[in-house]
């Protein structure tokens, strides 16, 4: 059955309008003024937003990480995320060496496939690049649909690769027409000052934020950018957290390089005196990067007005602060790094962004939504409401204030770093390719609806 | 009566689709698949983009210019527009010391309102920042709707305004809410060295470049810049043509200030040996700021393609070669500036930037068209293909290759600069507010449909 | 007769050393260990450095100001500069617009000649650049041995040149071999923004900072170097006070230009908060450009230790808190700019500067002496300790700490604005052109017995 | 037996004077005009320049290094060396993994101990930095004398160390007061770019240029900048030869980090054409950082008279064309990498510097001399020509004109890079410590006679 979406305001990356929406099956097929339908449901959206459903291009769901798993899986992850107005998801595969791809991939298609309320796809972590693995590469990408592969600059011994591996999966990428993801900070830098912290006694978690430094930061994402000029490929840094960051960013953009940049929610709004919280209430607020000092904010904000940053990821990883999170008592290092902000990701940018002015409107959905879209291949089906695109809808009432809170979240953990924070707007209903998953703040979804998307090749957006 | 446009692909700044879309009156008023549709005139559009129609930000028609004037008045030159896919352009008003505002822009709408085939808007030339113009400025944009300024940095003895005037509009403009524009040029600079010139004997075209060299731009640049930042206000860099100039905007920018920048056509294609043609031909090439250096090419075509810059205008100002350009025989200050790219700006841009993949082809929508409408304030009205929008619509067929060249070209001018280069892509049809002004190639709009747009307040896109 | 000084380290901006000195009338003519020498006069230095006399690169004394004149003359101030261990001054020589510069150079010459107690040069102010100016300054840097030319970029209707005067300034220079001085502040911001001030009925000392913004020295900076740049020329910024205007010039030498910068001990040591003094004692810090945020400090002190600043001069140019200063209650526009500095900059540069460890010794020579010798023409007979050079020589025991205080100091003015501070280091004796001036702490010095420095052309030290 | 240099004109990093100098034993002891002296062997410099001897921080003398050994070893290169006006080396002491420090420093000294006809220190090549070696270091800095201690980036799986031991390093030696040197170039780029062009058969010298491109190096000299900034420690960046890499030491100095800079002789003076000479002659221009594009040449001598870099180094590595260049006929990567400049240095940076007015005299005597003694711990035995310090005296006539050639030159090596190189000026002769070791053109030093110094921990200069 169709269904007729009237008297709503439509927002894209580029346009504001009034008009209805007609979908039919899982597509939008019309949208228009007062659109005469006689065959169709219709839904009242007057005072309300149309939105494309939020497109979270960084999470982790039922990830294994320091002898734990994250409180949210695939299931409570992709509702939540529903909740707070995502209809998409890129999650990490993890590999480790020696592992095929396609045994990493079958994993985690196994965590996902049955579980996911919305659609999503993979990112691919690259812990060598050995013959064999860029070799796999090629059918990773071509038929797989996973077009963007994650190295990891820090995590020393675990995670860690070599410049080596990232100048090789670079070039491989540009070859394959991969988008290439780097978690930048220097990881030799921050596994010596963590020892030296160790020995000193210093293992609160405010000592997190201490042993990693914003130059860490910032170096590694220069050298990245560098690998990247050299090869002439595309890169996208995950979680930029600090201006040292940002200035790299901005140089490479200015060269014309094809090199783009995330944010997250909490860099944007907290800062680093949250790991100072008392009863080790800090260690809720450990991500790495680490929080910043404060003015390191309106540098975050300032990027992603003027285009230097593109995408703003929820870096979802959450563990429950008792059982998981206090796992790091007495050793800063042994708290699981990562929080839950599947859900509130698109609430926080509409409300912190477009409500306060920092950002436009249309920005907002670019950054929330199209321009992830683009850069990992799944534009014009996701991350915009035009004709031929998935019906993939968020009907938002921005006239609502609300405070964010675990009592009243949907993640499947303890706590949220916004805990008492207020926010402009409220996602009433949101459909996933023209079916209803929230439907008047109501979870009406279905375990396994969500659908793997093969991605398309890396295109300059 | 109804249009409906059938069978091509609508490319918006973020969007591309295939869909119909219905036309009623002056607006659209839906865009979908296969609409149904009976009472409508039916255009075929199959295997054409539908782009919005081009917004010109930068033109000089029926303008006065050193004891002569340009080639092309309102009806030339807006028809040429058309003939190029441009529906919309924004010409500069005059104005001089004494003379109060409404006087000049009654002068503009005497040149423009019976001729324009095409929509217009007015830019303000700031001559002088008394406190009467100050005054006089609140009726400019609040009822004139004309809500951006210009200021020139340059033409010492002519139009140069200095510091005091430039900070003191930019802080008018603040208050009323207008959008700031330098011609970016250290004037004193460049008088003393056209001096020094002249004495050496050196009088041909060639030295129209030597004596306004980039640093001269860049220098002026980051001067309104920083005093933009002083004011807290918005600035729009006119002209842009070289790497100096870029960067100061690209550090602007990083910095989250206010700042955009246009470049022209003959600045991404062209470079300073055509100023060295012989047989005075030079002087077809003579603009300010002056051609440069060609490796500023791909400077200014990465700063486009990475959001540094975000308009292409044509700054049209034609002059016949003979009886006009030719005034400077001997002595290269006598050279009325400027060149005639109202009609070919558009297809230059599709042919060099989105056919050769330098930009996107939404990008490619941005920078032509929706860019300006929004910095502009004429969004949503122009600038997009969308519900509600004036029906301003170019029907572009993309699998075309054509010559330019002055005996086929429709401006009232004797030469082009761009003669013999062959670009992809040719307009078919235009429509204006939903009436042709092109229909098959051929020109079938009226003198006087042109509307003046009372533009809106600036409003950071 | 000859003079020895024996027992005393011997510091020049490359050596330190322990050695004996020989003075043979105005000139040092041996330095070795244990020298035998019969027939001179011993003077015991152990314990003590032996440094060249400080060169004052920036003095304003009998200098009318705002309708009111510096509170010293050349007799006091140099018998304070003296005091403090300097030895040579040179002070700035206005001229106004239609004055021929012999005139102006004349007058100077009357203030300075017979009341001098140590030697002095000056520089030269240039109002305005027409054609007869540049005609006479043939003769001013040929014959009168004036070779530096200074610009001021601020004061609006006062002292302000366009940029027209400084490029030509610049552009003879070059020719003649002089060297550029620039006071480097946009004075049509500072003079809208003082107007505003004023107008909102914001008087106080405070205000002085708050209209004269850190950008609008960057701004000012920066265009001078360009300026610079195109001519080929050669630039010095006086008094750069903050972050801002030291970028400017970092880059500017980066790129291999001759662009030198001096601050003063005032920007180095105190901040914005002194304007903010009750009972009006923030006029006793009204300088221009002001005093700064206190991080800009450190970016000085940096750059005075990596050498992108080269000299510190005391802008001394002094005004009596009562009668002088006050003329400002009320209207902050009327606190005569200036302080004193002449006495103390020497000292706090080795006590704040070498003795902290922030520069080292050779390079607190260099600072408060050498290079000012240099870049201003009076190398090798000023500036150095050294076989043939002017036995201008300062014996100085580091072993004492004393207390600034205007009750002690020998300026003819009624504050210090480092009143309390507590120094380390002491001038013990000083000897101009082996004559003693400052002999244990008393002066012997003679009114007139010092002499005018004809100084030799620009050369990159 | 005492020793009076009469009639010259002494140079120092600040002074330029005439005057007689007179050493007893070892050390200079007196400095003035017309010193009566009446026990001292007389010698005429009239028309000459005494220069401080020349100090080369950066030499390779008798290594292993490719399966060859260089063809100077401590007797042949030192003897050079004092032919072309240098009085001090110091070389690079290997190690490697495993070896004890003191192990690897005995070595060396069986190298030069009997062997050095002048002076000379030791850089410590740090291949590890695990405790034990960390440990030893207290030894080494504090007894040994050896205060510098060297880090290479590059030479993958050969001299190559990972960040964590460069981090290590920095902090130990900010502990030791010891200054860490680096090779700056990303080694794992370079690797995977030479595989790369092996198996595509790019096998000539040429490519050893295009393997190492100048990014490389400019990446890891702002990495090894950042680990720097981190340690709060002080870095030497060793013979750097692009813009890229002094971008990144400027922007490191501007921000007051204690960052020094080499460059070398070929660097200024050749560029990457000379890789492409036939016969395999190319091989003889192989060094690693390569010779560049020639516009670099033009930024290292900017940066050298801006003093964003401090020093020149011969980085000698001298390997003769037949016999052990030739080992990489048909594969670049076996040419063995270096040459011989240890005699040229000196002379090169007079004729091409001083002499052509780059830089200034005393600049010349400061970077070749003075100031690797200040950042090396040998100020002020060494570096200068003052009361008290080592009688390393050059003697030099600026007036004659010589042409550079293996014919004549008198290292060990069958070639030299500058072979037909016209240069002014020419070392007379040459005392080390009081002693003659060149007289009057020739040799009359003694092997052996040339002693290991001990350095003092680094002190900013």
């Amino acid at each position: 059955m169709k269904k007729l979406i009237q008297g709503g305001t439509v927002v894209t990356a580029a346009d504001t309008y009034q008009a209805d929406v007609l979908i039919d099956g899982e597509s939008v097929v019309a949208i228009g003024q007062k659109l005469d339908v006689t065959d169709a449901e219709v839904i009242d959206a007057s005072g309300c937003y149309l939105f494309p459903g939020g497109i979270d291009p960084h999470t982790h769901l039922d990830m294994p990480f320091g002898g734990t798993t994250t409180a949210d899986d695939f299931e409570t992850g992709t509702r939540a995320a529903a909740f707070g107005g995502t209809t998409t998801i890129i999650d990490f595969c993890l590999t480790s060496k020696g592992q095929t791809l396609n045994d990493a991939i079958k994993i985690w298609h196994a965590k996902a496939d049955h579980k996911a309320v919305i659609d999503y796809g993979f990112h691919l972590m690259i812990a060598e690049a050995n013959d064999s693995v860029l070799q796999q590469l090629e059918q990773v990408v071509n038929e797989e649909g996973i077009t963007s592969l994650k190295v990891f600059m820090a995590y020393k011994n675990v995670f860690q690769a070599d410049d080596e591996t990232l100048f090789k999966t670079l070039i491989r990428a540009k070859e394959l027409g991969a988008l290439v993801q780097v978690h930048a900070e220097n990881g030799d830098v921050i596994d010596y000052l963590i020892k030296e912290a160790l020995e000193k006694g210093n293992t609160d978690p405010i000592y997190h934020a201490h042993t990693r430094p914003p130059v860490a930061e910032g170096e590694a994402t220069g050298r990245a950018i560098a690998l990247t000029a050299l090869a002439d490929s595309q890169l996208y840094v995950v979680h930029v957290s600090c201006s040292e960051a940002v200035q790299r960013i901005a140089e490479a953009r200015e060269r014309g390089l094809n090199v783009y940049g995330e944010t997250c929610p909490q860099y944007l709004t907290l800062d680093i005196t949250s790991l100072e919280k008392p009863d080790f209430e800090g260690a809720k607020y450990v991500w790495s990067p680490p929080l910043r000092e404060k003015w390191n904010q309106e540098v975050l904000w300032s990027a992603l007005k003027n285009g230097i940053l593109q995408t703003v990821g929820s870096d979802q990883c959450s563990f429950n602060f008792a059982g998981q999170k206090d796992l790091g008592k007495g050793d800063f290092t042994k708290i699981p790094n990562g929080g839950p902000l599947i859900e509130d990701r698109f609430g926080i940018l509409y409300s912190e962004g477009a409500h306060k002015g920092r950002i436009s409107l249309n920005q907002f959905v670019d950054i929330t939504s199209t321009k992830s879209a683009k850069l990992f291949g799944m534009f014009p089906k996701k991350g915009t409401i035009a004709v031929g695109s998935d019906a993939d809808i968020v009907i938002f009432n921005p006239e609502v204030t609300r405070t964010i809170s675990a009592t009243t979240h949907h993640m499947n953990v303890d706590y949220n770093p916004f805990e008492g924070m207020e926010v402009h707007g409220e996602v009433v209903s949101v459909l996933s390719r023209g079916t209803y998953v929230i439907r008047d703040k109501q979870f009406v979804g279905t375990a396994g609806n969500g659908r793997f998307i093969r991605r398309n090749k890396f295109k300059r957006p």
